[in-house]
């Protein structure tokens, strides 16, 4: 399927489902409230599930998009890009954050290449799906054109369904890509508003040097995007956004579309999130922040869409770690809801 | 061993350890800084172990105390007392939020009766090591006497080292008991010398007329207490506190003489740790704060002894469940310092 054909099949959550939880939540043997933010994440994920009771998930992937980028020759991070290729090197071979998060957690990890500049077609495990080997420099020129923009979500969305045909029930994002906190603070602070000041951060910990050269490539390229009165927001990821921003915004509306939930990990993935809820503003209901990125674009992001993260661990690194980290969260606030007993069925006297 | 000895024993973790944790952080596959509180996790949890590397933890237990208050006799809160001898015997049914939550992470959930007022003793699975069958009213009377808090407190200790003989590498703490935020609260804004209005809450979600009397109860035991002159830690244990607390004060007391980490759950816990560290300073050391909890007092105890929570996701529950839901984060920073490869090791360039 087109995702274009399946945005109009995105609707919102079980609202009925949403309420049995909440009726439910009020029985079990507990003060009323007392699972705090678990009592929200267990409703939610009942409204996403076509069945109530929810079955509690046990097959997440930890999907991370991986793609370079021209703003680079700009100047604004002091990393080689030739780091992307090596840290998907890194990711196959188990040698990277993420994959001890993820063997922890019980997350299988799953890399695309989407746009990485690099060679990565004999890299053992990976999903070759290379839209183009890196955008253009957004600063000066439009990343990509509408088409590969297209190409890029398609390929998301395809990885997905794929995904989730295999068993996945939870999809986390990861991305890895130098450079890629750019694009993500573009339109983040394009789509919701905001000012580019205070929506850039320091990405991987660069000095200020490089943070007044990457505003300055912002605003270039927003001031571009003006002149070129881009309306879609198809038209403006392409001319300021990412490649693995794109397959990420592609995951979250195939994941919309089946009503599987959808983790967020940091500015990168709330980038593809704020993109995707351009497309259907329903996709909100899918989502879970997985935590609260250093980047303040994290916080825009998800202001503008109105998610709570979960976690609040100050992590800036990316690769899907901190949405990984959020899974026994999660799980646990479904498992409550699933299995604890009520004040009926464990002869417990309520206030 | 009697607890008092082992007070003696309680030193610094060793800061040559966390010294290596972080020199090690700074050559693995990741921006410097950019796991956030995992880093630190990763530091303080390697200073605690006595090889380094560390090993990841994976045998924890969730040991929880439960005991009545005689101050509910002052009107405090709606719940009924009998509702603590219940909720002990669902837990050991598995029908309780920390029973799904302790599955979910693989923990095991160990229930000791240290000071219940009803009859737990036919209940199978039962640690029962009951000091007295809970305590007297604090709002007019010593909760109980000097002998009785030390036995209480040598119960936790022994409990700790009998878990930790039978190979539990991580220790999380649990309470129950109905009425039990108010000692807490007494005994962190006696210790870490602040006002009861700010350092007490509601507990189960108690309205304004329980608060008042809560407020006031609180007061007249602090007022008591100043009249009788109490000096040592464990003379105003006894006199503002409660069973579980004190059974938890020796659960930690346990575990730092033996160098394993121990993970705090919310404001019962919370008071527990601020009484070891008024015994022992180097507590500190041992202890992480899983979450911190909607009782405002869980924030003074913390402050007060220099711990930052690893959640924050308002829950007000106890039972262990913050402490559990912690472990996953504790056991994930262990494993990207035991397990990430290192920029040399798997060629990735630096900036």
């Amino acid at each position: 399927m087109n995702f274009k054909e399946a945005i109009g099949l995105i609707g919102p959550a079980s609202r009925a489902n949403y309420d049995k939880a909440m009726e439910r939540q009020a029985i079990l043997t507990k003060p009323a409230g007392a699972l705090g933010f678990l009592e929200d994440i267990a409703g939610k994920y009942s409204a996403i599930s076509p069945e109530f009771p929810p079955r509690v998930p046990v097959q997440p992937v930890v999907c991370i998009f991986a793609s370079d980028h021209g703003v680079l020759e700009e100047g604004i991070t002091p990393w080689p890009q030739e780091v992307t290729t090596q840290m998907v090197a890194n990711f196959l071979e188990g040698g990277a954050a993420i994959n001890a998060i993820a063997k922890q957690i019980g997350a299988r990890v799953s890399v695309v290449d989407i746009g990485v500049a690099g060679d990565t077609s004999g890299f053992a495990g990976i999903l070759s799906r290379k839209v183009r080997a890196g955008t253009d420099n957004l600063a000066r020129r439009p990343a990509m054109t509408v088409a590969e923009a297209e190409e890029a979500v398609q390929v998301g969305f395809d990885v997905a369904n794929d995904l989730i045909d295999q068993g996945c029930d939870i999809l986390l994002i990861g991305d890895m890509g130098i450079g890629n906190t750019t694009p993500s603070a573009a339109l983040i602070s394009w789509f919701a508003k905001s000012d580019v000041e205070e929506t850039t951060g320091r990405g991987t910990g660069i000095g200020d040097d490089h943070m007044v050269v990457k505003i300055k490539a912002i605003k270039s390229a927003h001031s571009r995007l003006q002149d070129e009165a881009a309306s879609s927001p198809l038209e403006v990821l392409a001319s300021i956004g990412g490649l693995e921003i794109a397959g990420m915004a592609g995951l979250i509306l195939a994941a919309s579309a089946r009503r599987i939930p959808v983790v967020l990990d940091g500015v990168i993935a709330d980038a593809a999130a704020v993109v995707s809820y351009e497309l259907s503003e329903h996709v909100k209901d899918y989502i879970f922040a997985g935590h609260l990125s250093q980047e303040p674009g994290a916080r825009k992001a998800l202001d503008y869409i109105g998610l709570k993260p979960v976690l609040l661990l100050d992590l800036r690194l990316g690769e899907g770690t901190g949405a990984c980290l959020s899974v026994p969260i999660i799980q646990s606030a479904v498992r409550t809801l699933v299995e604890m007993a009520t004040f009926d069925s464990a002869s417990v006297s309520k206030a």
